[in-house]
């Protein structure tokens, strides 16, 4: 085996050398009803998994509009500091959900396993999807299990899907985005993709990082139920918070101006991205957004995220400005400025 | 390249050597945004994808309840005779739902991209993806795209999810299966997997043979608006006729006799299936499906079937007995009769 799929495979906790995924797994006989039953159906089992139908009936939601997203999670390690790749697949499509301003309820999962995978990795990994969906508050109500040779693969991919109700009638979106916004933060920057990468690079950390990676729905919930009239959310992803300004920026056709001393950074984060020579407003994260709001519902809605577990370190970083579209400026506390843009690639690769 | 790398990638027509998937173009930044722009978007764009947000956000339907299924594709070789990768990851989705009782309408389209994929390969897929989509009457509307490094993938895994309403009361599924049921195939079996195994094993065929794969909701939805009180439907995929019949049988906890003169295979099928040692019976299909209907409305359920187009070979194969819970027989023309069960693995990997 390589080193890099030590790691991929490495499961925190020891288990025996058991059962592995064959081929014949992923071939609707015999050993793939095993593998689901013995697997992975005791650590998801719902009501509605159980009647191993070729899809799931739900009742339609009493609202007028649903949301639907899909994410694949190809993470490496699976296994990292703060989560594994099956938190990260419940808790990324429930924020994709959660930044569409909808509850989320109903959650897919399909698996690509690679032949050799220690059924307990996958035990450990669906017992991390239950648990994050069990936090989360939504159901895995229907799933699919495919196997590919090895080395066609890499343990396991999980893709996600999910359906959110939308309980508001705020139209949500870069579009909406006004000058003059204010613009919040969840919190600090960086520990997901830092969290990564330290273990991938085998970097001692004095202090213990874990990644952020957490169900944003309730602090989302809490702002569309005090009616604060949001213009946009987005969470902090692959690029990090300079892309998604960007991102916002250019779809609104307008200017951001933040600045950097109120964005935070985790001492150990900046320590590393230092090290590693990166930039923590580039460096994912799995449990940060931004919100877009009118500047004088700012201060009410920072006192809403405070009340929040995900939001006590929540800020407004800056405003939307009716200057060159697509423009973000980064304001230093010396009173210098520096151009914002997105990476031509990711610093780090496959972090989700 | 290994041989079967070549046909893994095998484009039907030339295409220029340009420009190919690096791991950049799964960051979240420039290169990501230009992939979209330049090849997914321009063959799937609808109004929802050009949104570009977090999620889509569609108007909850009339009805009272809602199918959700999920499916992850990684078909070898990603184009084969009578469709691709792309038109597998449509109408497999779509079967799906569609065996709910379910009018498909919204899909989700997740991408994991292996690094050195050229554009035009993906562009294909897409195209694909959106004419399949166009025919079966459902709308793409979110998306998601994860590249690998190179030998930590194969060319393209898909996965689509979708959402179908259900806009009838019939309870459908193995559990209301009831003895003396008419088992009805809506055509010939075998076709998918016998397709794929000629390429992938060479095999020149006199006639050509294309894969069976097939939007279903049509028919199923023809025998719903006559209000055909059918008790459960399932389309023929992995493990094939045989491993549908027989986990019928086993969720019914009731007996299924069938007669082997009455189950079509078309003649290159059988001789590939003689060829290769396979039995047609446990060959994957991705365009057939059986119903289990009360006798009494068998008749006028296949005069529905015989007129859609993808049920004109439809017939009664057998029926469903209070026998030995789980017993599956085939009864050939000479009086002989053979338990079917399913196989333990699959014969065909990476069928679908």
């Amino acid at each position: 085996m390589e080193p890099d799929r030590e790691i991929t495979l490495a499961c925190p906790v020891p288990f025996a050398e058991g059962q592995k995924i064959q081929l014949a797994h992923g071939g609707g006989g015999r050993l793939m009803h095993r593998l689901l039953d013995d697997v992975i159906l005791p650590a998801l089992r719902k009501d509605q998994l159980a009647e191993l139908h070729d899809c799931a009936l739900v009742p339609t939601p009493a609202t007028t509009r649903l949301a639907f997203t899909t994410d694949s999670y190809v993470v490496r390690p699976l296994f990292f500091p703060g989560g594994d790749i099956g938190t990260l697949a419940v808790n990324g499509t429930v924020n994709d959900l959660a930044m569409g301003g909808a509850r989320p309820v109903w959650l897919s999962a399909g698996f690509i396993l690679e032949e050799g995978l220690p059924w307990e990795i996958l035990r450990r990994v669906c017992q991390s999807l239950r648990q994050a969906a069990d936090a989360a508050g939504v159901s895995i109500v229907t799933g699919d299990t495919k196997v590919v040779e090895r080395g066609k693969g890499d343990g396991i991919f999980i893709n996600t899907s999910g359906i959110g109700v939308v309980e508001h009638g705020l139209p949500l979106g870069p579009r909406q985005v006004r000058p003059g916004d204010a613009i919040l933060l969840s919190g600090d920057v960086g520990r997901h993709g830092i969290a990564l990468m330290a273990v991938r690079e085998g970097i001692r950390l004095e202090t213990a990082l874990e990644s952020d990676c957490a169900p944003l729905a309730q602090p989302v919930r809490r702002l569309v139920d005090a009616d604060v009239p949001i213009h946009c959310l987005r969470d902090l992803t692959r690029g990090g918070l300079a892309s998604a300004l960007v991102e916002i920026a250019e779809a609104s056709a307008l200017a951001i101006q933040v600045h950097e001393d109120r964005i935070p950074v985790h001492d150990t984060v900046r320590a590393v991205c230092e090290i590693l020579g990166l930039d923590a407003l580039h460096v994912a994260n799995e449990g940060r957004f931004v919100a877009f709001v009118p500047s004088e519902h700012a201060e009410r809605a920072l006192e809403i995220l405070h009340g929040d577990p995900l939001g006590t370190d929540a800020r407004q970083i800056g405003n939307v400005e009716a200057g060159e579209p697509g423009r973000v400026t980064l304001r230093s506390s010396f009173g210098t400025t520096r151009i914002l843009d997105m990476l031509s690639g990711e610093q780090l690769p496959r972090i989700c």
